[in-house]
């Protein structure tokens, strides 16, 4: 079988999490090219070494260019912060690379733009990793949409809530300066959320917005006195849709007890749907009948639904890295075809013009366009 | 002891709901003034008439005005659609009773502003019926972030679904009217979860808003065609507290599945809260517990929970009518003790102007004062 | 219309569940025949005095002998201790009365046979108040069983759990003495477990069982040292059903954070229910629907659901309370069409036989035949 | 670091299962010694060739008789149906190897205890799987129970739901075959639930039981007529603790809409637990907090849960097959420590007997010593 060597940047959180995708795809799923854990790619020599024994790649490399150039390399895959999404994007493609890229996909819209151009110019295939649209309840939903089960969608409900910056000593990670993250919960969760509504209800035209940040100044991590929060700890939205749908799209950082609340709710003229991460193997479906009519929680672990004919029996639930074995599985199927996966870097941009629309909305206290 | 002679100006959904408060009070608390049901008020003679004798009242009257003219008549409890409160009120003030009026106050601002110089000008107390704020699980969140339980309040995200008009088939009834109801899911549910904001998190002070209609026109009630639905199928709305807290309110009757979904979920910086009306009974609480944290389902039935000592044993749980006879429990001790009691019209005043701030955002496309 | 003179013996826990069904019945209802409340009985002359005011009846008296000898009533209810159930009932049935009898119809086997040879001898209706036979939700259940919905019935889960016992301090009330209750968790509510195992399943024919009391002895409620629990604090039991089914059920006060846990689920070969007492106003309904298959939740308070049609609109939820207006409202229909409601006294002699049996079989470590 | 040589016998449902968690334990865990994926064994070349590839084992073979011989390897997985356990676990005994064995550890109690023999006179380490104690909740009420939260635990309440057997059509295959698998339900998903009894409640010293099968003859797996189903369908029991606590288990295949529904609750002097293994990351605490009380859902997810440090951050669930990784964790801890792992086949003994004795006391329809 033909075989494809991937390139990974970066080996933190993301960085885990696709080194395990890429190493279990092939293990549950009937692959059509086996993805070979060719060279792992971080800053710190000692880190990524120990990395690459742990997840299994054959190399480590301190230095990316250097990697983006090697022949033998097919994938870059890209898990390292928003601010050097491009450069490595953009070297990638000029190598002419199949390229895989975290969400966000850059920390603005100028950015995210030239990424996209650069993918195209060179004739790349790109994705963007949005691994949640590929949890099996959510692509159930997706699947219940376009069948018409829920006639005309009104509402998309989106709320993505967690709690770890609720304690004030929190110190002031990268995540919380602006030009590394770009934003703060916009950004992180709430482009989550707002792909999910795009990908489930349609493009968002216009929205109304509030960004706020409610622990403005936090401990320096390396101790010596307090810097500056420079994002969002809480941004919402209200937001219509081109096909007439309208909805609010809220994430936040500071609602105790949610951990990883990633919830939507869809009403549409003939039922509804809902989904909470924090019980992704859950799908909640509404439709009319009669005196029986209720919302019924489907446990989607059947082979009947999306991705689970790869792992185990009904009942038997399956968990958050699964989300980007079934992501790194659909990238080798499109590699194998040679056809543009899905959402790629034009889903990048758009749903950056969502977030950018959201945060212009907050300063001018008005509408916006997307 | 001491009676109070109550009339009741309205004998439908509403009027069954207040005659059944009135009559149970005093069966399951002890009540210090004993209400007798002195008089139900209705246009139509033979459905007033019936209505008397179902529900206990000794008699009957066509005439409001004749009725806020009696001297015996203690108190004036109006059930009558939204555009009838005002003058109804008017007369009940000047004729110096206690009155007690449905929710909205008005169907617009100036006609809730009149009514409260009117209550205020003949010194008659006066009480807003706002039944869930007398849910015991409602009124247990409330006790518990009065006590600092929450710590600082940061988030409320309300949101109050039904599904009763997603079928286009259902007829332009008077509540689609602008004339007589004022707004649609605005006024009749999205006050609702304003009113439990302001009680349980503090005042608004500004929001951006979104109407929209989503179904034009409805056949006729009496048949004949097809009439404009001229209010809101849906609201949804961002609001900016006084304290600095930030939240959605949102508000539909096009949510499939929903009955009547009215929810909230506050997040402070010490904990959570959660309810549903659909499980009124069950208050959800989340505070940091270390390794055993996690949101706790509190059923408030046991007899420490508000209200719950005039009912049954703990795990017996109550109804949606229980929220009326709280309110009508509290409205005799008010009066007993000739204290104003919560909320009153000056709480419809301030309720009615975020509703109108909500309108009116949704008109300019900007942020609004209330 | 016609009336029904009703005598209500007992007026605690059960006499006022009981007279706020005959209060509420012709408020809610169509009634076929009016119910007058004409007279409640207690020992206690100031506690039912206080009573009779509190609940709406026209009379008390200190004497059952004396009502139910009195020409004009026609129903004679009986709310008082089990051990009191067969007297009255006798007493009642020689003078023809309707009978009325509250769960469990007797202390043992043999007196609840005298009492349904009585009522047969005279010729009287009787009734037996099971009154979660009457929740919505249960009836639903029943009606969608009987329609099929969930194929041949294989299993039976009950589970009644309380927690009102867990503190060891709580005092040897009459509710642990075995000469007043008869049983423990026993007949107080595994009864009503099996009573809807019955109603919903068929008939037991044998069981096997578990008795055992935690706490051996208690204070004495009026202080002075401890006097012996002499009832069970849990029932355990194994069931075979005439048609095959088997079962588990169960009843314990002693499972902590359980107020009022009557549970049950009930399999067939084509289909699954749940109910929980807790949440009395859902039912969740399992049937095969391929990829789309899950549990829902039905909120059984649309107008279409059993006895909804009497209540609030769609969502509104009822209480506790209300499941013995329906019984109440059952009767009357009965007492209309002169004939014999369920469930009757050969239910309670049938139920009582399950009880015993599972007495037995505890006794004798071996399956016993009901 | 040290490495210890695996070899895996078995390469279907539990094959995969194992494979995953040595391949994975490394990745995520600081492991003590390294596993070494050496060889899996099936008798079918083709399947077995095909798994190593997949699972990434260096080798596969089809004689688990000349693999147990091996000099290098450490530890013999033992994989199979429960027939075959014995030989294999014996001649793993008789080579000295580390033996691990899938449950039920035999298909009878003699076996096992020849087993347990075997394993002890060659100073083996020994280990059964039963990966449900180290579900992350699971471990964690073990712990809330060690640390005295519940009090004296008075109940278990466990129920092994599925419903793969509800269709008629399901063909007779290996598990429904006696001389294979033993038992039905009772041995493949009852000693699953008296497992967990045994490790929270502890030893279980006599049970009543019921064993049914429900549908008595299916397909032939390779067509042509009905075979008979030789095992039961439905396994229910009453048991008493050692320590006092009473209990009910029951186990079916005949639960429409439970796929693999696992639950227990655990009521005890001071509180209660309650875990379903269809949400698995999520476990329901209740303890005594006043008008506070109420089930709490902790999602077992944080860092300080037990093994969650080797997964994501808080609220990014994990799934089935990670409870084998944490199994294969700590049998390597074990071996580097030389220590016995728990649960072994010790436990596995006790358990069989548990089993043994309730299909005693179905046969006999007397309680049972165990």
């Amino acid at each position: 079988m033909k075989k494809v060597n991937v390139a990974l940047i970066g080996y933190k959180f993301m960085g885990r999490a696709h080194s395990n995708a890429w190493r279990q795809a092939a293990s549950f799923f009937d692959v059509p090219v086996t993805p070979v854990l060719k060279v792992i790619v971080g800053r710190d020599e000692a880190g990524v070494r120990d990395a690459a024994a742990r997840f299994g790649w054959e190399e480590h490399s301190t230095s990316w260019e250097e990697v983006v150039r090697r022949e033998e390399i097919d994938v870059i895959d890209i898990c390292t912060p928003g601010d050097t999404h491009l450069p490595i994007a953009l070297a990638a493609a000029a190598a002419g690379k199949v390229v895989f890229c975290e969400k966000p996909l850059a920390n603005n819209v100028a950015d995210a733009e030239r990424m996209l151009e650069a993918v195209r110019a060179n004739n790349c295939l790109h994705m963007l990793c949005h691994n949640y649209r590929r949890v099996p309840a959510v692509a159930l939903a997706k699947r219940l949409i376009d069948d018409g089960r829920l006639g005309e969608v009104r509402h998309y409900r989106g709320t993505y809530l967690q709690d770890w910056l609720v304690n004030p000593e929190v110190p002031r990670v990268w995540r919380l300066e602006k030009s590394k993250a770009g934003s703060g919960a916009l950004g992180d969760i709430l482009s989550h959320s707002a792909d999910l509504a795009r990908h489930l209800v349609g493009e968002i035209t216009e929205v109304a917005g509030l960004l706020d940040t409610f622990v403005k100044a936090r401990p320096a991590p390396e101790g010596g006195g307090l810097l500056p929060v420079e994002v969002d700890d809480a941004a919402l939205s209200l937001v219509r849709f081109e096909n007439g749908a309208v909805g609010t799209i809220e994430a936040t950082r500071f609602a105790p007890g949610r951990r990883n609340y990633n919830r939507f709710e869809i009403n549409g003229s003939r039922g509804s749907l809902a989904f909470n991460l924090e019980r992704m193997n859950e799908l909640e479906l509404y439709t009319e009948e009669g005196p029986e009519s209720g919302f019924r929680t489907i446990l989607a672990t059947d082979p009947t639904h999306p991705y689970m004919e790869g792992w185990w029996p009904p009942g038997h639930i399956i968990g958050y890295e699964h989300t980007f074995t079934h992501t790194v599985l659909d990238l080798l199927r499109a590699i194998a075809e040679r056809k543009q996966p899905k959402p790629d870097f034009e889903d990048g941009v758009r749903t950056q013009k969502v977030l950018d629309a959201i945060e212009r909305a907050s300063d001018s206290r008005r509408w916006e366009s997307v």
